[in-house]
Parts: C-alpha cells; sequence; structure tokens
C-alpha cells in the first residue's frame, strides 16, 4: 500500500471515520449471532411479488424510458405520488417541491452541500442520527447538542443555543433513530416558534412517521411551521426542509428517498444532486411507482405495522422479564428502536464486547453524540426490533441480560475501589 | 419565493450553474427538434427482454437480499465481475481495488471530496467533460487547462503546468467527450511518465473505450503506469485512479459505475459513499449482474459497436456532404461524439438560436471548458451520433448546415467591419 496517497487527501477528510456500525454489522453477520445493531427492515414483509408484477409492466410498457437517462428532479409520476401522499398528513407540497434523492442519506449530504460553510454549527438532538452526522461532518460542521428525553428534545434548553445562531437545527420527531422517542405535540409548537424567532431553519427529518403503533399521529413540523406563517417575517415562509424514504415503508434496497422544500431550495439542490449523480436510478423509480401505486402502499404500511408493533411488544415483555432493575429503556410508539440507559459506572463499549461473547449484538451509545459529546453516550445502547423473529428478540435479550449482569458484577467492585 | 434561504447557502454552492446541456435537453425535447445536444445511448439497444429475465430471476432467488440494505462497497458479484472483466485490458485488480459507484458521476464527486481542498488546481484537457468540472466545482477547484488535439492532450504542453503542482490530472484517452479524440499510444507513455516524474496522480475517466469502431485498442494509463513502476518512488505504485460505468455499454437508467484504484484510496472513498448514499442500489446491482454475466456483455457490445458505428460514418457523410468546407471536424475512433469547429468570427451560441429555429440542436463548445478559459470553446459544437436514426442523422447535419450557412453569411461584414 501507497503511503503517498494518504498526503493528498482533502482536509475535510481528516475527521471521516468509518460508520462504526457498519464495521460492527460486518463482524455480527456470523449466523450464530442475534444482532440487534442493524437498522434493518424485516426482509420477510418485502413484497416481493408485488415488485415481480412491477418490473414486468415497467419494462413492458416503458423499458427504454426506464433504462435511460431521465430528469434531476426525479420521475415525474412519482413525484406527483409524493406530493399527493403528503397531503394526507397536510403538507402541502406541489411537483416543484419535491426532489427525488438517492436514499435519505444522500438527503442529508446534499443540505450538508447546501448549506455547511466549515465551522457552522447545527444543532442536533443528544443522542442523534449517526448518518446525519458522516454526512454534515465532510463540509466541515460542529455542533451544538440539546438533551432529550421520552418526549423528544428538551425546547425548555433550546433558547440559549439558539442565540449562538447555528446554521440550522436537525430533528427527527417521529421515533427517534436511535432514541425511540417522539417529541410531544407541546413541544413541536414550542421548537417551530423558538425556530421562527431566531430565524434558524429546521431539517426534519421523518423516515419512521408512518410506521407508528400506539397513539395519534402528530402533526409534522412543516405543517405547523406553514399555519403559523407571519407573512412580515421572511423566514416564516417555509422555514422547514422536510425529509423521508421508502427504506422502511418499501424497501431501502432501491435507495429512494426525497426532500420537501420551498421551490428555490429545491432548484438549488437539483444542480447539487446534477454534480453528485446526475439522477436517481430511472428504473428503480418508475419500479416503486408501480408497486406503490394504486394504494398499495397504504395497506402494505398496514402490515408492517402489525408485524413490527408485535416484535416491540415482544422486546419490551423480554425487557422486563430479564434485565436488572437498574436498567431502564424507553418506550417507543412506532420506528426501528429503543435507547437503553445502563446503571452508572457501566460503559457500552465493555459491555459490547462481553456481549459478543454471549452472542447478541447492539450499537454502543456513543456513536449517536456529535465527537464533542460523545462521552455522554456511554451509558447507552441501540436496540432494533424490528429485524429479528420474536424468538430471536426473547433469546437476545436473554443474552444480553447475561452479559449485563456480568458486566454489573464486576463494575461494581471498580466502582468502589475508584471511591 | 422566500429570500431568506439563499443568504443560508453555503459558500461553495456560489459558483454552482445549472448544467448548461441538462437546460438545453428541456429546450430540445420538442418532438420536431432533431438533437444531437444529449449524450444519450440508443434506447433500440437496450437489452430489454434479458432485463425482463433478469429481473426475475433475481427477484426469484434473492428477492430479500436484492431488497435490502447492502456494503457500501458494492454488490461483491459484481465487483469480481468487474474485476475480471478489466483483467482483459490488462488492468490487474482484486475486488478490495473496486468500488460501485451511483454511475461515474458519483465516482467524480467522490473523487472531489476525497481530493480536492479549496482553490487546489485541475490539471484538464481542453475541452473536457462537462460534468466533472460541475463535481469539481463544488469543492471549490481551480483549473490549469492543457490543449489537445486529433491525437488528444498535447503532451509537449504538460510539463510547464505540471511544475505549477496541481492537484491532480482529469483525463478521458478514449473518444473523448466532447472532443470525440483519442490520446495516442506515445503520448500516454509520456503521460504516464511526466505524471510519475511530478508526483502528480491522473484520473482515468474511461466511460467510452470499449465502443471501438476501428483501428486497435490502446493501453490504459493505468496499466501503463503499473509497467512503468519504479519501486524507489511511493508515486508510482497506483498513481492512476481509474474509472468507467455500465451507462454506455448496457443501460444508463440503472446509475452504476465503477472505481478502481490503490486499496487504501478505496477504503477511503467507502467512507465517503456511506455518508453520501449508503450504498449503492442493491437491486440494481444484482439485476446488472444478472444481466451481464456469462458473457452477454461482451456480445452485447458487439451489436452497440455495430449500431453505433454505422451512425458515426452516416454523421461523417453528411457533415462531408452538406458542411462547408471552412467548417472542420474530429474523426472519432469510437465513442458517441465528434467535435466541430467552426470558421473564426462565428460564435457557438449565436449558432445554437440560429440552429433551434431550423429544429436542430448541439450543445456549444464553451460548456466544455473550465470558466476562466470558456472563450476558448466559442467556435466549437459538440455532436452526438449515438442517439439518432441514420435517417435523423442526415436531416439534422442538413438543417445544421443550412443554419451554419446563414450564420457565416451574417458573420461575415461583421468581421469586415470589425477590421
Amino acid at each position: 500500500m501507497s503511503t503517498a496517497w494518504k498526503s493528498r487527501f482533502a482536509l475535510r477528510t481528516k475527521n471521516i471515520k468509518s460508520s462504526a456500525i457498519r464495521e460492527l454489522l460486518k463482524i455480527t453477520q456470523r449466523p450464530e449471532v442475534i444482532s440487534f445493531a442493524g437498522g434493518l427492515p424485516a426482509p420477510d414483509v418485502f413484497p416481493v411479488a408485488r415488485f415481480q408484477e412491477g418490473c414486468r409492466k415497467v419494462l413492458e410498457l416503458n423499458g427504454h424510458q426506464a433504462l435511460q437517462y431521465g430528469a434531476s428532479e426525479g420521475y415525474e409520476p412519482l413525484r406527483e405520488m409524493i406530493a399527493r401522499h403528503i397531503a394526507r398528513y397536510g403538507i402541502k407540497a406541489n411537483t416543484e417541491n419535491v426532489l427525488i434523492t438517492s436514499g435519505s442519506q444522500q438527503a442529508l449530504d446534499l443540505i450538508g452541500k447546501l448549506l455547511i460553510n466549515p465551522g457552522d454549527r447545527i444543532l442536533v438532538e443528544a443522542p442523534t442520527y449517526l448518518g446525519a452526522l458522516q454526512a454534515f461532518n465532510v463540509y466541515g460542521a460542529e455542533y451544538v447538542s440539546v438533551p432529550s428525553d421520552e418526549d423528544g428534545l428538551q425546547t425548555e434548553h433550546l433558547e440559549a443555543p439558539l442565540r449562538t445562531g447555528p446554521k440550522f437545527m436537525y430533528v427527527l420527531p417521529n421515533f427517534q433513530n436511535p432514541g425511540g422517542t417522539t417529541l410531544s405535540e407541546g413541544r413541536r409548537h414550542q421548537l417551530v416558534l423558538l425556530a421562527d424567532k431566531y430565524g434558524i431553519p429546521i431539517i426534519e427529518d421523518d423516515p419512521y412517521g408512518q410506521l407508528r403503533y400506539e397513539g395519534e399521529h402528530l402533526p409534522p413540523l412543516v405543517v405547523l411551521d406553514r399555519e403559523n406563517l407571519r407573512r412580515d417575517n421572511g423566514y416564516s415562509i417555509g422555514n422547514v426542509i422536510y425529509l423521508s424514504t421508502f427504506s422502511k415503508i418499501l424497501a431501502p434496497g432501491l435507495r429512494l428517498g426525497w426532500i420537501v422544500a420551498p421551490a428555490d431550495v429545491i432548484a438549488k439542490l437539483v444542480q447539487l444532486k446534477q454534480g453528485a449523480d446526475l439522477h436517481t436510478s430511472t428504473f428503480g423509480q418508475m419500479v416503486a411507482y408501480e408497486v406503490a401505486k394504486d394504494n398499495f402502499l397504504d395497506e402494505h404500511v398496514k402490515l408492517i405495522r402489525k408485524v413490527y408493533r408485535e416484535r416491540r411488544d415482544v422486546m419490551l415483555e423480554a425487557l422486563k422479564k430479564y434485565f436488572p432493575a437498574e436498567v431502564t429503556w424507553t418506550h417507543p410508539h412506532g420506528g426501528l428502536f429503543l435507547w437503553v440507559t445502563l446503571p452508572e459506572g457501566m460503559d457500552c463499549n465493555k459491555l459490547f464486547e462481553a456481549a459478543l461473547k454471549e452472542n447478541v449484538a447492539f450499537v454502543p451509545g456513543d456513536c449517536f453524540y456529535a465527537a464533542n459529546f460523545a462521552k455522554e453516550g456511554c451509558r447507552h445502547l441501540r436496540l432494533n426490533f424490528s429485524y429479528g423473529q420474536p424468538e430471536q428478540i426473547r433469546e437476545g435479550i436473554r443474552r444480553l441480560s447475561v452479559a449485563i449482569k456480568q458486566q454489573m458484577r464486576e463494575a461494581q467492585p471498580a466502582h468502589v475501589q475508584s471511591i
């Protein structure tokens, strides 16, 4: 291996580390390991037969178009479908407000490219989605973290950080990754009002919003922002950029996400997308449209909700049964994850090693914090409940409890010694 | 539209303009226009039936894998296939040297992200591929242009610019876009030697290499670089990053390209790809593998060569028949494009307007030069010969000749006046 290349790498790549999760996934792919680490949808809910039919139709009726270059904005009927789809949640958008991206991850990359100058501070929840940190890091982002609890981002701690002038806020209001928590309605109103007051835009990332297993749907920030519209303030006209994806409601392997934003923002993002990958797969977009249309997606989401709700309940029961009383966890109303808090003095990375010996895996909590706040994550772990079968979930939680109890015993004397 | 967002855009986006070509394509989509503007493959050579079969098999045998998240590096069998495929051209690569990208455009974006610090000078051919300029601009690239002729980049003019320490050279040796020219074997050797002497890496972009219609295949720069390997100089071990794509030999709608590079470069690019879009569509990769395998691709490339060779010949004949003697053009040995030079005093953008009135379109030459060299392109046009049917090509060139003759008459008096 030549060392010459290293000296050529741009400064912006200095802080780019491989996603810890994706490296972990490699270790945990051994068949004997039960992994709660990935954020993978259950493959058994993929509508494979419907995809067969969709591919057949697209190639038969529009094969030449499906295999040819397409528009950077995305496949027009798919953009129209998305605009109709989100209208039900009160999000008013025309086709010109919708950009198709190569998964939500590309949306985060394009937003970083569009908005972040090196040294800009981004306001994030603590903890937050590590893929967003990864996307923003490359553009030289720095971070201000605001703590969250079972009701999401603690808006009562928001005003001081907002006064320091962050470039934007990045928030996951529904069944947050990794916390599994949901921003309460009261806090949503407060967040939008404060964003408006200080003129700070919001990036609302909503990959899981439709996967709710209990309680009522809460209004998206982008909707509250519009209702709040005061024409005497330029910022209140479309202060929110909204992101979502087909990854959790259809299939992640297609890499199809979307951005909803004011038309002038979309126009600039389209230019950046041209330079980034010209456009997202025409074939993938046309197949997704064919699969999703005629209300198939609505019916399919009902099935996913049923399967994932059951798995969440199995995990919550197993946690109650096996985990020591000193360990706590969130109660997610939807999504794919829950968040565990270990007793003081314990370390999630030591636990990870012990857990691997028991053939069970999770993601250590410190991955989900900006580098300068990583220590806060050391007592936490993220568990995924969407991927495993119910019996695997029960057995995995049992194994994890063995590792936790062992670590608690080891941590105890050390803790005493350190006093 | 809020003006508020504009003030939030990052500095790097200031110089990002929409690709002129893609904007033009919109104008030229009127059915009465014969367009030589796009770089589109002929849809009639897309192997639609083979795709039908490929989709069916992938979903039937591996549906769950095809619709799930995959590795950032790409689908392993596809990477192995690419490594075998390029070995025939003397390019020695293992799977660890191959990264699948979302089209070659993403390869250019990732390379810009990896290598370019703001203000870095990139050495490019004049003219060069405008998508590369678009990808590199966003990272703050500046440019040094080296002139080219029918034998490609003029290596005799290379040493002075190399002494100024460009970050890398970006070169399209085969049937260049837009020039249609091919770097001669002598110049290839010289280019690699000079790159080695000055320690300047080469990005070798080769989307068209397999589409040769006459003459012998010439060795890629990446191969000459290896042969040239001197172990006492770190730089000569893998000084070239090689890019190619399925867009021109299979179908561009899939957005599938690849990068061949030393393993440490690939490892860093994989990290950047994680942040950019996690990975390229699993389904698209598996279908492409299924379609291409069992030597189908080789047979298919023979068909494409036959069809495009005929269209090139039709265009060359029509140019000879219709164009005035004062106009010259390149004779491409392969690829999709040829490059026309107008008489002194003529302007390609004025001609573009006149041509549109005659219902024929092309890309004005100045699009293919870095901003500070754009004037050099004003006497040139790029013509694509892969997309149109032979009779359309003949008629389009006839129409274009009408516009050219009219512009020559108008340019003449103006030219006289200006003296």
